[in-house]
C-alpha cells in the first residue's frame, strides 16, 4: 500500500511510518519540522537525543534497504500539498500533522489562533487535495478522545442514537472539548464528516487517548533511530512524565485532585490501530469514528501506580504532589467510554504493566543530564 | 446602553445600528467594508442603491442627531479590536461580522478556507479582547439554524436533554451543518461555549434563520439610509430572491425537488430579537443559545406562494422552474425546531403576509434597472 504519514517526524508519526515500512508497505514522510521549532521557542527538548529526519530516513535505509520519501513543507501551503499528493499518490494518508498540546494552544491569543488556523487550515487543504488528486484515498485522521469531554452518560464512538420526543436519530455525539487544541479537533471532525457527505470521501478519525512508551521493535535498535519523549509542562502527558518525574526525584505533579479520568493506550497499540484502519478502510462516503484507547485511569491512579512500581521495583522512594490545576476541567466525574471497534477489526492491547513503568524510568535515568527540571511544572493556564 | 454592531454596515447590521440609536443607546459600528468589495468580486450590487457608510451615518445625524461611531478596520486583525474595545468600552457587542453565505464559501478552496479561517480567528479575537479589556460585556453572536442540519427529531434551542444506557446528561445539540460557511458558524459556537465555561464570559448565540424584507422604520425614509438586499445566486436568499425574480419576470428558481424546510423571520424581527437579547443579558459564565426565526416554510411552498400573490394582487404571471440542485442536502424531510425562548423574552413576530411579498416585488420593480440577471443563477456547486 502506499501510506502517507503526515507528521512522520513526530512522536506518533516516526515509529508509524517505521512499522509501516517494515511491514514491506511504500511510506513517504510529510512533516513541516515545527515540532522541533516548539523545543526551540520552549527551550525544551526531547528526553531521549532524536537525530535530524534526514540522518533517520538514511539509518533506516541502512537497517532495513527500505526507502522513505520525504518531503518538507507545510499543510497550510497548498501548493505543497498539491505537489506532494501527486506525485505520491497515496491510498492511504495518515494524518498527524497538527499542534497536538493542549497547553501549547492556552499559552495565550497568538498560539490559539495558530493551533486553529494550522489545524483546521492543513485538514481543508488535505481534503480538498483527496477530492481533486487522489479521491480514492483513505483518510486516517487522528482527533481526540478530549473531543468528547467528560460527559455524565457514555461515551459512543463518533455517533449517538437519539430518542427525542417519539422519533429516533442517529447523531454525530455531542462535543464539549477542553481546550483550543481539543476545539480544533472538533472543527476538524465536522469538516471532514461534511466533505464523507457531499464529495463521497472516505475517512476514519481516531480519537484517541493519552499515548504512553515510546519504544517499539522498529525504533529501538539504534539511536539514531530513537523515537522522542517528552517531559515538559507543555508537550509532556500523564504516565510518560510521571515515570521521567520518578526517576529524577521530582514529585508526581497531579493537577487539583487528580480524579480526571481518561482512556490511555501503549504506543505500539497506536501503530496496531493505525494499521488496523488502513487494512479495512471506510467506504467511500463514510466518516467512521473509532475510539483509540485500552484502558482508562484516573490521573491520581496513574500516579499512584507510579509510585508504587518505582518504589517495589527500583527502592525509589517518590511523592505525589497535588498542585494548583492550571487547566479547568471536572476532577471528579463519571467516565465511561465505549472502545469496542478497534477490537472487533483485531487490536491485541499491550496492557499497561509494571515492566513499561519500569522501562520508562530506566530509559529517564538514562538520559537524566538531558532533563531540564524547570519545565515540568505547568506554566499556561486556562484562567 | 454602550452597544457595538460588528459588521454595522450590511444587511442585517445596518439597520440593527439604527434601532438601537433610535432607542437613545450609545452606538458604534466596526465593519471592514469587504462586502462591498465581494460586491467587486462577483460583479454583483445590492438591488437597492446604498451610500457609503461614512454618508450614511452623516444622514442619521442630520435626522435625529444622534452620532454613530464608526470603526474600519478586520476582526483579524487583534491590534484594531483592542483599539475600538478599550476606546468604546461596550456593554453589548452584537457579532455579525462575518462571511455570511454558504454559496461563497463552497466557490473553491480559497473561499471556504477564507471564510472559516475570517469567522473563526475574527471570533477567537473578540473573545480574547472581551476577555482582556471589558470582561463584563455581553456578547450576542449571530450563529445560524443551519448548524444544526436536518435531523429526524425535533431542534431543540442549543442544547438536548438525552438519556442513555440508564443516566442523563444535558448535551450541546448535535451539529451537521451543510456548508463551510455553516462549518464556521459550529466552530464558533464551541470556541464559545468554551470561553464561557472556562473564562467566565457571557454569550447568547442567536441561531439566525433566513432574513426577509428590507425595510425597517429607521432606513426607508432617505435614499442614503436604505438598507441593501441581494437577488444574486451567492448572497441572495431564498423569498427576497424569489420576489425580485417575480417582479422581471424571471422563473422563481427552487434547487431540486423544494422539499427543504428551513425557519424564517421578518428582517425587523431579526432587530426585535437581538434588543431582546441585549436588554436581557447571558449571565456570567453562562452560553445561552436562541433559534432566531418565526415560522418554517419549505422551498417550493414559499415559491407558490409568490407565484400567487404576484398573480392575485399585481397581476404578474410567473413560473416556477425546479433547477439542478447545486448543494448536497436532503430535498425532503422531517424538520420541526423548537423557538420559544425569544417569544418567552416577548418577541412579536411579524408574520409572513401578502403585504410584504407586494412590498418586495414593487421594491425590485423600483430598481428593476439594476438587475443584472445573469448572476441570478447558482455558480457555486456542492460536489
Amino acid at each position: 500500500m502506499r501510506i502517507l504519514i503526515a507528521g512522520g517526524d513526530g512522536f506518533c508519526g516516526w515509529p508509524t511510518a517505521l512499522y509501516f515500512s517494515q511491514r514491506g508497505h511504500d511510506v513517504a514522510i510529510v512533516d513541516n519540522m515545527i515540532r522541533r521549532t516548539w523545543d526551540e521557542e520552549l527551550g525544551s527538548n526531547s528526553l531521549t537525543p532524536i537525530a535530524p529526519l534526514f540522518q533517520r530516513v538514511d539509518a533506516w535505509k541502512e537497517h532495513t534497504g527500505n526507502d522513505i520519501k520525504v518531503y518538507v513543507g507545510d499543510l497550510t501551503h497548498y501548493e505543497f500539498v498539491e505537489t506532494f499528493m501527486r506525485d505520491f499518490q497515496p491510498e492511504a494518508f495518515v494524518h498527524y500533522a497538527e499542534q497536538r498540546s493542549a497547553p501549547y494552544s492556552m499559552i495565550d491569543r497568538q498560539h490559539a489562533v495558530m493551533t486553529q488556523v494550522n489545524n483546521v487550515v492543513g485538514t481543508l487543504n488535505v481534503l480538498y487535495a483527496i477530492k481533486d488528486i487522489v479521491p480514492d484515498c483513505h483518510l486516517i485522521k487522528l482527533g481526540t478522545m478530549g473531543e468528547y469531554g467528560t460527559p455524565n452518560i457514555d461515551i459512543e464512538e463518533g455517533y449517538l442514537k437519539i430518542q427525542h420526543n417519539g422519533r429516533e436519530d442517529v447523531l454525530p455525539y455531542p462535543k464539549q472539548p477542553f481546550s483550543f487544541y481539543h476545539l480544533s479537533k472538533v472543527h476538524d471532525s465536522h469538516n471532514i464528516m461534511f466533505t464523507c457527505k457531499s464529495w463521497g470521501l472516505r475517512a476514519t478519525d481516531l480519537n484517541q487517548g493519552v499515548v504512553y512508551g515510546l519504544w517499539t521493535d522498529e525504533t529501538s535498535g539504534d539511536e539514531r533511530l530513537y523515537n522522542r519523549v517528552d517531559y515538559d509542562g507543555v508537550f509532556g502527558t500523564a504516565l510518560n512524565r510521571f515515570c521521567i518525574q520518578a526517576a529524577i526525584g521530582y514529585d508526581l505533579t497531579v493537577y487539583g485532585k487528580g480524579g480526571q479520568t481518561r482512556g490511555f493506550l501503549d504506543i505500539r497499540d497506536t501503530l496496531q490501530c493505525v494499521e488496523l484502519a488502513a487494512l479495512h478502510p471506510a467506504d467511500r462516503g463514510e466518516f467512521r469514528v473509532f475510539n483509540q484507547f485500552t484502558e482508562q485511569f484516573s490521573v491520581l491512579g496513574l500516579a499512584e501506580r507510579v509510585q508504587q512500581v518505582a518504589k517495589r521495583e527500583l527502592g525509589l522512594d517518590v511523592n505525589i504532589a497535588h498542585v494548583e490545576n492550571p487547566r479547568v476541567e471536572k476532577e471528579e466525574h463519571f467516565y465511561h467510554a465505549v472502545h469496542t471497534k478497534l477490537m472487533d477489526l483485531g487490536l491485541e492491547p499491550h496492557l499497561l504493566s509494571d515492566g513499561m513503568i519500569v522501562d520508562l524510568i530506566e530509559t529517564a535515568k538514562r538520559y537524566e543530564d538531558r532533563i531540564n527540571v524547570p519545565l515540568i511544572m505547568p506554566k499556561a493556564t486556562w484562567r
